[in-house]
This record gives C-alpha cells, sequence and structure tokens, in this order.
C-alpha cells in the first residue's frame, strides 16, 4: 500500500510508493566526470577572466593571482546587482522592486579535474569556511535580508561549467519556502516549547531506519517525508538557528560530514549530478529558538512532472528507508 | 536592471532578468514529434492491455472495444489506490497515512501520431468535458479532497508513453501550493472584496503586454510574475471557483482557446515538451468568491537549478511581456 507521509515542518504531503520501490540501478542519468576540454574561466592563470575576487584562501601571490586554494568573485553574468536603489512601487495590482543584491560563485578549489567529493578533506571544509567569510562580510549590508547558499553539480542539475564551485545569492527579501520552514518550526515550537529539528534529530538517531551517517557534531538522514529519491539532509546535532554562527570545530567536521556523504552518494549513484542548498535563518533576525539551520542535497535522478509545479506535491519511488540503508551500508574503501 | 516581481496571490517573489532577456532561439530543447516505433497500450486494438475504462467517448463498439475517440482508464501503476482505509497514524513526531485515491489516465484520442496540439477542435474541447466528467464523478467520494489534472508532454517533461495522454490523481488531502492559493485569494478579497482573477484579468486587457490571447469566455495571458520563460495562464473571464461547474459555452470555447496558445506555443519554440496543471477549488467546498478557477501551462525550456528547490524562488530570463509579444505575434497560417 502507498504512504502518504507529510513533512512536520512544512505540512507538504509527499506519497511514497512502498510497492515496488526504485533501487539505485533502476536510475538511468548522466555520470558527472569533468573532461575539461574547453577554456575554463576559473582554471588558474585565468583570474584576470572573472570579475576580481572578494575573497580568496591564497597561501602564496597577491590578489587575482595565481596560487590560491579557494577563490570567491562576484558572478560575471548577476541575477542581482548591488548599487541603486530598491524604488518598491506598485503597477496596478501588482508589486516590484529593483533588484538589488549580490551573486557570488565559490569556485572550490585550483584543480579543474576533481568534483566537490574528491576534494581533499582540508579543501572541502574551506568551502564551508568560505559560506561563513562571505555571510558574515554580506549581512553587513542590511538591505540584505536572506543569503541563499547552493550548488548545481552537473548540467543535468543546472551547472553551466564543470570546474567544481557553489554559488550565493543575497536577496533583498526572504523566499516563500524559507518563511514557511521558519513558521513550521515557530508553530511546533509554541505547541512544544521544543525546535523540531532537535526532535528530528533525536528520534531518527532512535529509530535509526533513516541514518546515513552519524558524527560528532552531525547526523545525516534520508528524512521521512523525503520527495527525492535519495535526498539527504545533514542537520547539525546542537541547536542554532545560524549557519555562519557555527564555531571550528562544527564547521571542520561539517566539511568532514559532507565529503563522507557525498563519496557515499558517488559509490551508490555512480557519480550522479546534485543539487545542495543551505537552509539557515534570515540575515537580520537574531538567534531563534526554533530554527535550525541545515542543509539539503538532492541527487538529480528523476524528471520532474507536470503536477510537482503545480502543487508542491511529489511522488517519491524510493521510501527513504531504502536510500539511507544504500547509502549507509557502502563502503568507502 | 533586473526587477524583482512579486505574484500577487502566493507572495512568491521573482527575479525577472531584463538586461539580457534570452528569446525563443536561445533555448535549446528536444522537439516533441511522436516516432511510434513500439507497441502502445493506447493505441486502437490494444484496450485490453490497460485497466478497464472508466469512461470513453465511442460512437461504435462496446467497453474496451476499438471505436472510441476518448478513453480514460486507470493508471496501470497507480501512486494511489481506491481501496482500504486512511488508518491515519502518527510515526513518534510524524505523521502519515494509506495511500488511498485515484489516479487516471486520459487517452485524448486515438491517433497516436497526434500531439495535443494537432487533435480537431472537437477532439480537444472532449478532453476538457472527459476531466469534468471524472471530476464529477469522483467528487461523489467524499474520502477525496481534491482532483490533481495534469499533463506531460514529451519526455523531457515526464512523459513515459508519447501517444497524446492527460493524467488524473484524486488526492485525500489538499495539497499545499493549492491551499496557499485559495488563502492568498481569500487575504486580497478580505481586503478589497473582489476576486483578485478577477481584477488580474481586467488589468491584463487594459495593459494588453501580456495577453497572449483574448476569447469571449477566456484570456491567456504571461503572468506578471511568470517563474518560466513563455509561461501562459488560461484564465476564464467568468468568475467561478470549481472548473467541473463550467458550462457548455465555457468548455467549448477553452477547448478552441487551449488549442490556438499551444500552436501558437509550437510554432514559436518548436514544439516544446510542456507541462500543464488545472488549478480548481477544492472538491468539497462549496463555490468560492474569491478562488477562481484556471490552467498553468509551462514549456519545459530550462533545467531547474538548485535553489529553486530550497526556496521557491524562481529566476526567469525572458520577461513576461516578451513571452507574450512572441506568442501574440505568431500567425498560424
Amino acid at each position: 500500500m502507498p504512504e502518504l507521509r507529510k513533512d512536520p515542518i512544512t505540512g507538504r504531503w509527499v506519497i511514497v510508493a512502498t510497492d515496488r520501490a526504485r533501487r539505485p540501478a533502476d536510475f538511468s542519468r548522466q555520470q558527472v566526470v569533468p573532461v575539461g576540454d574547453r577554456f575554463c574561466p576559473f582554471c588558474p592563470g585565468n583570474e584576470l577572466k572573472t570579475p576580481p575576487e572578494v575573497l580568496a584562501y591564497r597561501p602564496n601571490g597577491g590578489p587575482n593571482e595565481s596560487g590560491w586554494t579557494l577563490r570567491v568573485v562576484p558572478n560575471k553574468f548577476p541575477v542581482l546587482r548591488v548599487e541603486g536603489d530598491f524604488n518598491r512601487q506598485g503597477e496596478g495590482l501588482y508589486d516590484k522592486m529593483n533588484g538589488i543584491g549580490a551573486h557570488e560563485v565559490i569556485i572550490e578549489n585550483p584543480d579543474h579535474n576533481l568534483t566537490m567529493s574528491e576534494l581533499p578533506e582540508k579543501r572541502l571544509e574551506d568551502v564551508f569556511w568560505a559560506f561563513r567569510d562571505r555571510i558574515l562580510d554580506l549581512k553587513k549590508d542590511r538591505r540584505l535580508r536572506f543569503i541563499l547558499v547552493f550548488k548545481n553539480h552537473g548540467e543535468a542539475a543546472g551547472a553551466s561549467l564543470e570546474h567544481t564551485h557553489s554559488q550565493l545569492i543575497a536577496l533583498p527579501v526572504v523566499p516563500k519556502r524559507v518563511l514557511e520552514e521558519v513558521e513550521g518550526s515557530k508553530k511546533y515550537c509554541d505547541l512544544k516549547e521544543r525546535c523540531i529539528y532537535c526532535d528530528i534529530v533525536r528520534q531518527e538517531i532512535e529509530t535509526g531506519t533513516r541514518v546515513v551517517l552519524e558524527t560528532d557534531y552531525f547526523l545525516a538522514i534520508c528524512p521521512y517525508a523525503a520527495r527525492f529519491p535519495f535526498e539527504v539532509w545533514i542537520v547539525p546535532r546542537r541547536h542554532h538557528s545560524h549557519f555562519e554562527e557555527a564555531d571550528i570545530p562544527t564547521i571542520r567536521n561539517l566539511g568532514w560530514a559532507m565529503r563522507v556523504v557525498l563519496r557515499k552518494i558517488d559509490k551508490v549513484l555512480e557519480r550522479p549530478p546534485f543539487n545542495f542548498n543551505l537552509h539557515t535563518a534570515p540575515n537580520q533576525e537574531p538567534e531563534m529558538p526554533h530554527y535550525h539551520w541545515h542543509i539539503e542535497l538532492i541527487p538529480k535522478l528523476t524528471r520532474i512532472a507536470g503536477f510537482e509545479w503545480g502543487t508542491g506535491f511529489y511522488i517519491n519511488p524510493t521510501p527513504p528507508e531504502e536510500s539511507a540503508k544504500f547509502l549507509r551500508d557502502v563502503g568507502l574503501v
């Protein structure tokens, strides 16, 4: 019998097909392997082909020279601009404003041939330090209300350049889905006086069936009402609403946990395209007792059918318990 | 300067890239042309390869024989089942229920080689009669709260069989996105004592720049805060919350309007894959003064990048005014 499951935070219902569950081999997909046959503006030596960097981790050399291990640059084709006024106005019954904000690219590593999962431990950890550094800097601009950190890996997941990179879009509004999470978790907290993510961490560790990885600081799970096969959430075990306030051991451990999760996904699903998003509290809000930052990672295995757009309703052909078992059990040696 | 626009119903913000707007030729995509090289269970003569029909328009022959012009059958691999109890229950802090519902396929036409836009006028009109007939029948089952009618056209849009068909999923819950529309339009109605969709129709006719087609009963527009290039909404000019209560001239005119819109899309975008959804009021609700049924149609031209999943925030590289102009101006002869 198929099951209808409710996401406890947003209230979204998902159909989980329990009968003929689809296993990793049932998904046909592109393998993401860098081929490097074209000119790449993210490679060392081409620093002047990108806008001037806003951050770099560079043991050697000066700004916009080679010698870096990680580089953050404004997107050459930004979807938002930092300069200007909002100029909020109506157009009859509609509302609009100027596209004020920032759009940056985090070039995770100089080597064109390494994907994120193949980065050395410290390099992958540095990606999260860069996220933190950029958020801390951008949140000084009080016009910016939310910073979206995300990665598109592989062409099928929306990446237009193959050199491993993440992106960041700083917005003057808080996106709807973020508000829903913040409000949904607040409702739970009003009722229970506890954080729902903390409760999820506790219950998932106890149940065990949806756990992918448990570390000192993080729990990686396939969520109960997963929308997609092999969807994984990486949730810090200690409560914090804002990612950018994470301390040194947490960020270190996050780099490690992400690396293990990505390598498991690569192994089970044969280097699939994927997307991840950092879900964190709106910039200008103080620490919240009800919200809890986390990462949502979605391998791109299925096509999105029509009704998902119309309804926010999903059909997941692989129960999260099975996805988790594959990922938990796979060896990395 | 890019523009941030707000969907007046759901409150969703969209970045509309106004600078280097992408035109039809800038999108690479698969052309959807039936090839018919495999066995097709939807073709005449193969009626026994589908579950027994629940509805057919058939000038000649008996049930599950040839001679039909349209046929509705249960999906052979349904995501929900009609029989059984809900058995709503908790699992710690989570909630679940049995997957009770219905999943049906509307085989729009016997000819394997015609796409929906190529159907004769009366055949395309019949598709909407079939939607109406099935909704009226299914809503007698008071366990079913919402009926999702949608079409995936082309493999890239999620279609697994090329013979032209639509689908219907009857759900025991009202999907989140539908609730948002119903609630968003209610807020507006509480404030203004008018239906927001009626106001949109009025304003769009006056402005004209986003109009694709105006008929006696319908307005087809590219919506102000369109999420996607060439997204089109087909909105009835007279207020009704429930599609299934539309009268004869309305359904007739809808068939005609849809045919023209699809042919315009085929011409401008070279037979692209697409999805459409029927947005209508929850089954068991009485007529609502604030909600207004409509169809949302989305050509599948772009890949969905990571952050759309995480945030419900979209970047549209083609302003709806430009999409509408292309579609409005294209000749069909």
